[in-house]
């Protein structure tokens, strides 16, 4: 090796001095502002995401001074909030018995009016630990995750991307990995309340998750709203206790405070492999559950349903997908990529714009600043063929039917949209007309502009 | 003055004289024909109208003759319909007790059976004074309110469009003005029943008011689900005596018959300032009510949280309506006014056709005879629009989320409609070609021509 | 008559006597294959249609060997299936008094474990023959009826042509035909159970058959939900016994095991005269029903009130109806029939395409492979309409209003789409382009292709 040449070392040696400081200063300047995740410079909390993510964002009121313990607590909020301390009395936390200590107002908040917290999972592992550890260890594996929600939200291009007003309501559920009493309501958290479905549903409703519509209509949700109110709620879920399961009895087996070790759907939004070995052990879980009450054929025989039903979904949607990457390679999207806004966050979109079509093209799969044939595909995907998995795999005929009707319906409408599309474009060609620029209407003046302007 | 112009003075006089009897005879005509209401005269009722409007409409069976009272009725109706008259035992009617008189049937229906009539809230006021006075105090508010509602209907022109029907399902609900069984079932009107959420829910369910879906989403909603069979019903609205509130809780604070005093949204249609002093009075009392089991700071937080999606939602639905009024002015939309039929009872209309855009614009801001552009901004604005609103105001993020979800789309679906409007314009003028007459598909045949006839 | 013309009688002769042992090969051929019904030899069923249709498809588990007997069979599940064994000690089964003997497993699911069947009606009807009759009795009122939903399933083309993955879920509801757990819920099998509304809700809910949102958004529905947990279920289904009826108490009067000698209006999807003698019959027996509780003029006016908005529903349908017939005749379809892929088992429908519009012209009134207006018609017809009947027919204003709603929005959309439709028509004359030929995207890689391959 010459002497010239080892002088050169020199070179790579000064650029990683100098990028691994600046690396440091930067991912550290990044978590600054005034928001929180990956983002948080770029975004500005609302006041109530306090209430949903306590620990970034909430701050004590002050509008009471001094410190105050156990029964000062009770004796000043008997009056002024009775009905929380009404739960409280009614609690495991007011009358521990076994000698333990009362667990007081000011064990969870704090005793400094002035500096009152909200608890975390944390504060409540304290004392419930194994619960605590059961629900961290849900990290290991990955999305979905109630252990993760909160970073699935924040941590999300579109969240920063939309103005805060609107992705509140996100933070309202995916809060779950905030603080306990999303499911046990406070404060009274007894676990019979848990148990049952309502304590689920608050969040687990609606076109994204209608775990809520399939659950009860399936025979499962329709014997409980039947007889559920007659059932003992103090009853551990297992085997015999209950003549119809409920959300946490199949997802929180013996009460397991971790949903994730059976999963293996991705809520139906992406294609997986169900007869994986990995998959294959949770299937085996999965009969030995149903088999509590059904026999093990009829298990089987349910799953392989939700296979064949998976299949079927998804060849529609790939059928979607085909039609949708055909016109864009055909230059036939209108507005194309570059001729609607560039996603507000994302600088590469605004030098290189990319239509994104399907799950693992990103940007939540392009449910926005779209053409409207690529957000039919997107409430195809994400509400159509999810409700349909949710109907599946609950047992809800009903949604499973409506999914695969709206589908059948979308690949119709988005087939004659391509159709229409390709007309317009042959004639525009044959007539040399122009066909409009399309930026008077979607580049200024609507939501993604309005998106700039205030988050 | 010159005597030639006092002698003119006898012209506006001789008018005014042929003019006020002349329209105090067009008011009293107006007000007859075997409708109800403004336009009474231009529509005739079904048959079921007796029974949602029974001061305009009831004529009384004239099945059984003669006169009864008290213990006759019972006995007879004890056989032809002993479920009411059980109810009627379990009543506090049956056994007022403080030595009052019982109330028999004949208090409220007459006691010639072949006049009967149903109790309207003037007759339920004869003993219920303090109820029936907050209930017609009501109307102070202006619309939206139970006490105006009927009038709502029938003095509405879209009203009196429509085939009658139709309509009948209108009135179903704005009944509420005429009657208070809607509310208290009868013949037990007991409180308690009163103060489930189920007394309210038969008419706020459905696109236009979904506070069934969002209450029982809630929380809130979810809390009574779960354990409100076990709630003591016989005790007042009062802070701490319900773990979660129902939908008098709130909206009828201490029983107070009256739910407009702290309304200000106009249920998400209409945007409003929510800071104005009034609005400011109200938001007081509001923080007020949920600060009964709440913290104040989160209670105010939640008030500026709905806020801040409204101002989201406006800024949706002004980016729609701007694109309608571009088409307008252009001349775009297809059919055009005037291309389409004008509503039947409007005259100004068939004279002068006028595309309404916008709330403020009329005819229930044009949700029938209207191109598809049009239509599908009237159901982003009344359907997704409204459904957001209720979602925040009763704290379920699902229907915020849906509503702001199917916005997007409605206006992602509007712009392209918008454009293709626009493309097809152009090739048009290039190719010379004629848009076709719709007349042949808009003007005959169809929906309005067919209210024409039967309205 | 000449011998000539004699001779030629043998040739009919000969004819018959090979066509009728061919006709009777065929069908017998017709019978076999895998699947069951009309059309058995061209499909194959998905295993889990062994639980919808045991007769046809259940085979015995061999897990286990031996025979086994009462209280064999028990004290063995008391272990594996806890719950199930439960429930059938809180049946009549175990203890049926009157000196009869116990009903343990083995009498309904046979001994041999190896050869286990699940009990059909028939079994049941072993003991239970008074409402296995009824139940059978249905058949003579024809479709829609309980007895021959597997049947109405199976026959139909629809269910041969869709993949056997995708019309699993029909099968789930039309089992009803073939077991009786469907309403009565194992293995407790009490009547009290089957008295509730949520006996019939786990099929009779969604867009195909919204009962269960009709019902419970009714004054009925709600009165049930407020109170029902606290009546006594142990009652039959009379006159007095109840507060409000349950879907049982009206269509199932008296317990009668058959829903259909009152049922006139076909779910609301094919247009019939109230007013035939046979109807009026049927009329008569509603009016009897509701006047339980109501008046029986208040019976009449709702029944006319129906009626009107029946006619209401289908001034709009015929109104579209005539749009689309319109085109279809102008050759304006795109894509036509002809240019979209035949239905699979329809080799008619290979040779010569036809578009299917309206009721009476077949395949489930065309509601896949079709083109995007005739698609729009079928969700008119079959959901908003159908949606609007529910409501009148249970009561709840909410689903008239909304079905008319949509139906209004169809019918502009339907005008409209029909409109472009004629003016993309006439620029393509004028510009003398050709219309893109659909088949790349129409007639390959997709849902009907698809199905072929798999079915």
């Amino acid at each position: 090796m010459s002497r010239k040449r080892v002088r050169y070392i020199w070179i790579p040696l000064i650029i990683v001095l100098i990028a691994i400081p600046a690396g440091f200063f930067y991912v550290d300047w990044s978590k600054g502002g005034s928001g929180a995740g990956l983002y948080s410079r770029k975004w500005v909390p609302e006041a109530v995401f306090a209430y949903w993510n306590p620990d970034d964002f909430y701050r004590s009121v002050d509008s009471v001074m001094g410190e105050f313990e156990g029964e000062q607590c009770i004796s000043c909020h008997e009056a002024v909030t009775p009905g929380i301390v009404k739960d409280w009395r009614a609690s495991r936390h007011s009358r521990p018995g076994d000698g333990k200590d009362t667990v007081y107002c000011s064990a969870c908040h704090g005793n400094n009016h002035q500096e009152l917290h909200l608890p975390t999972p944390e504060v409540c592992g304290g004392c419930h630990s194994t619960q605590h550890a059961q629900f961290v260890d849900e990290k290991r594996f990955g999305f979905p995750s109630h252990a993760l929600a909160m970073e699935r939200a924040l941590d999300a291009e579109h969240f920063v991307d939309k103005p805060k007003a609107e992705v509140t309501a996100c933070l309202n559920c995916h809060s779950v990995a905030s603080k306990c009493d999303s499911c046990h309501t406070r404060h009274r958290f007894n676990a019979a309340e848990a148990r049952r479905p309502e304590a689920c549903i608050t969040c687990h409703s609606g076109p994204p998750h209608p775990d809520d519509e399939t659950y009860f209509a399936s025979a499962h949700g329709q014997l409980y709203l039947a007889e559920g109110e007659r059932w003992d709620w103090s009853k551990p879920l297992r085997k015999g206790n209950y003549k119809a399961p409920t959300c946490a009895y199949c997802h929180m087996d013996q009460g397991r405070h971790q949903v994730a070790d059976k999963s293996m759907w991705k809520f139906g939004i992406k294609q997986i492999n169900p007869l994986t070995s990995g998959n294959e052990v949770k299937r085996k879980q999965w009969v030995a559950l149903c088999s509590d009450c059904h026999e093990e054929d009829w298990s089987r025989q349910q799953l392989a349903g939700l296979d064949a039903e998976r299949r079927q979904a998804w060849s529609k949607l790939y059928a979607a997908e085909g039609i949708l990457k055909q016109l864009r390679a055909d230059g036939l999207l209108y507005p194309a990529a570059g001729e609607r806004p560039p996603y507000p966050n994302d600088w590469l979109d605004s030098i290189r714009p990319r239509a994104r079509i399907g799950f693992f093209e990103g940007q939540a799969s392009a449910f926005y600043n779209v053409s409207p044939i690529e957000r039919d595909y997107f409430e195809m995907w994400y509400f159509d063929n999810l409700g349909a998995y949710k109907g599946a795999a609950h047992g809800d005929a009903g949604f499973v039917l409506r999914g695969h009707e709206a589908m059948d319906q979308a690949l119709v409408a988005i087939e004659a949209a391509a159709a229409k599309l390709r007309r317009l474009g042959e004639m525009e060609k044959k007539a040399q007309a122009r066909r409009p620029d399309p930026a008077a209407l979607w580049l200024s003046g609507e939501y993604t502009e309005f998106n700039r302007e205030r988050n």
